[in-house]
């Protein structure tokens, strides 16, 4: 195999370039050209080489993604036999063989009737067509009015216009435009919010919050609540058990479309290949996915639709209407080549089961960093927990420092070997679902020494 | 190599699972479910094979985009190695090889200062992120009323909610919502609707209509033209000589960001890399690209914009302002790799010298067509090009009668061996770009054949 690829230049001339020719998400503008971010050249198994040749335990998995872990031959294989067979066909006119077979993988693995599936490029167009999807259905039912959309703070579904502006981190916002006519938001269900309130109160509290907003909204112009089962990006926020049903049934009091955003929890973070109905205990209208879908090793997202739904809008209730929707590379044969691929890679290696098996030591040991100092709270799902870390633990407000905090930890764990790439103050573990015990006692004490080395920090006053 | 994929399943099987489990792209809602669109089984060279095995001229090249063509090894070694090397790295916060040198790469294709690339996954994220970009900068630079943005009836420019709105084809629009407190849109400068004025008199027409807009917005609210060099998918509709620098001078005096979106006719579509400059004389301040980048091997698309752009709310004058934009698959390594592999191939075979050597021979050729009943129009640029096809060839109206032509010639046209897919009643020609005179030949020869057979029809009153 020929290295096409890199191989004029060296490690320094591609940071150089880096520097010099990339506009990279989440750009900070004022060091713009100053320097690059650092050269990753190697990925294996649950680890990242970089340019130095250090490896690093992948704390996030890339953004969520790496599910089967780097270097997995079987995918490397199933693209490049797909991109000698058919390396493109235009999905307005033609079909191919991996989309049909991964629209039907796909539709046996969602709950409900959820059997039809449009494949984008990732999460964001994922969401994006999704929300597009309730427009065109609503305009088709005659009811052009109901175009609102219901979000939670701390939630984050995408970067495409409309997606950001559903995106309820605040970091998201500055300088970018809020549809504030067409989207409102409701709290994010952190229990660490609740004030005096339990658990089941806490619930009451967002139920209730969540009614008031339909009604001043009004139920007639309310069309989708989107939601992640879990807020990833927001800090790996847990809503209180029943949330997602209690949720659901208000939607349907009111015909408004529940839109599962699984782009995170999908295809084995929490154990299964959705989480929406087997961990959360609901079943969408519609669920969106994208990263694990592939593994992160070819751009691929979609949604799942309920064929309820498309009753409604198709065959002699069509009205006409035609889906006018869609991209160049929706249901991308080499993508959706991937996604099989990786399908095939997590049942032959049990996967599924190993994250079901381990999540439970997965959540023991990020517990045990409870005794720490710093440490404000520790929760998990599946793989994916956070450790959030707060001087005064007692408090759910996060400070500047705070903040500063999490990147002396990630400073600190990298000299260590694991990338961690906290959120703020939270420390989200995220690995690729290929760990092991070993593995995780590994990335844990990593974990472990970063905080205590940032607590020593602060204790010798060398943080302020 | 192992055939991971699809193996199991045969071609009535998939034609079953894509009938019972695909939403696709522009789907008639009325037959969801009736029936799938037909499978392609290979690809190879300007070729595609259908699943009965018929070897078929692929005239739109997929959807313009596989410049090198079908089966090429170079592409499925590199993604392969890249699979293997680093599948997947979180562009927020590292970097990757093949991402860097290809910004380089197309920092040095791009005309004047357009020095810095910002990845996403296909054409409509790029433009919807370069409108993003714009929207940031004059937030950042304190002028946030400064939002709408200035379009031409029949561009296309994507599928997600903001760039569909921005697509003046009136085809997309039933049953989804426009923007139209943002957006408006001007004249197509198609020549066909001068009526009586020639090409000059139309220029000042369709200038002086772009000020009036200016002005009956307000300059201090116009922040963006958005414009393809020519009018893709709109119907090859090239402007009158010296349109873009005329519009670009009128942006210039009342500060409008100029957006040339070259999803469409960059990668050597019409002879170059990108068309804006040596092909339209046009130094936009962005430029969009996609499609012919990967040759569709691989999901990619971006923008390369301007440094003087950058420089005033970067640095010094950033205001602490972070471009909170972007993709969890931007500049993701596979895609890049593709792209680099498929830049190698076009220098390599020398493919841009190709075109601008084989394009006078593609014109002539699409011409000689004219002498046909029902051809009202020819048109060609580079390796695009159109056969306008109406019953009153005098007329520039459009009927339903002469899209049901245009149907009847790619019936024709399949059964000979030629996807036309056209455009309503436009047979538009866009093969892959390694195409040689022999197969143009070919090609043409189907295309008058499927145009005498509709001809035929319609004298015989088999079409009405």
């Amino acid at each position: 195999m020929n290295k096409a690829v890199g191989s004029q230049w060296n490690a320094t001339e591609m940071e150089e370039a880096a520097r010099r020719h990339l506009l990279s998400p989440s750009e900070a503008m004022e060091k713009l050209g100053q320097s690059a971010r650092p050269l990753l050249s190697r990925g294996d198994g649950i680890y990242v080489i970089d340019a130095k040749g250090r490896r690093l335990i992948d704390g996030p998995a890339g953004m969520w993604c790496t599910q089967i872990g780097y270097n997995r031959r079987e995918i490397a294989d199933a693209i490049a036999e797909q991109a000698l067979q058919l390396a493109y066909n235009s999905p307005w006119y033609t079909v191919n063989s991996p989309s049909a077979e991964l629209a039907a993988r796909i539709a046996a693995m969602t709950p409900g009737d959820l059997n039809r599936v449009f494949f984008t490029t990732g999460g964001s167009t994922a969401v994006d067509s999704a929300l597009r999807f309730v427009e065109f259905y609503n305009n088709v039912l005659g009811r052009p009015e109901k175009k609102h959309i219901i979000v939670r703070r701390e939630g984050y579904h995408g970067s495409t216009a409309l997606t950001a502006a559903c995106s309820g981190r605040a970091g998201n916002w500055p300088n970018f435009d809020i549809i504030s006519d067409r989207i409102s938001f409701i709290s994010s269900p952190n229990i660490r919010l609740a004030g005096d309130k339990d658990e089941a109160a806490f619930l009451d509290f967002l139920v209730d919050e969540f009614r008031q907003e339909i009604a001043r909204v009004g139920a007639d112009k309310v069309a989708v609540f989107l939601a992640e089962p879990l807020l990833a990006s927001g800090g790996v926020i847990i809503p209180p058990k029943g949330y997602h049903a209690r949720f659901k049934a208000v939607c349907e009091e009111h015909d408004i479309v529940y839109i599962s955003d699984e782009v995170v929890t999908g295809f084995g973070r929490c154990g299964e290949w959705f989480a929406s109905e087997k961990v959360f205990g609901v079943v969408p209208d519609i669920i969106t996915f994208a990263k694990g879908v592939t593994s992160g090793y070819v751009p691929l997202g979609g949604f799942a639709i309920s064929e309820r739904l498309l009753d409604k809008v198709s065959g002699d209730n069509a009205r006409g209407s035609n889906y006018s929707n869609g991209y160049t590379y929706s249901g991308h044969p080499v993508s959706c080549a991937a996604a099989l691929a990786n399908i095939a890679v997590i049942e032959k290696d049990g996967i599924l089961e190993h994250v079901r098996d381990i999540s439970g030591y997965f959540a023991e040991r990020l517990h045990s960093l409870a005794d720490l100092p710093l440490v404000a709270n520790v929760r998990a799902s599946g793989l994916v927990g956070c450790v959030e870390c707060l001087v005064d633990t007692s408090s759910p407000n996060v400070t500047d420092f705070d903040k500063r905090i999490g990147a002396r930890i990630d400073i600190h764990c990298a000299e260590l070997g694991l990338i961690v790439r906290p959120l703020g103050n939270m420390c989200v573990m995220s690995p690729a679902l290929i760990i092991t015990r070993e593995q995780i006692d590994d990335m844990i004490g990593i974990l472990r020494q970063g905080i205590e080395r940032a607590a020593a920090e602060i204790m010798a006053g060398e943080l302020v």
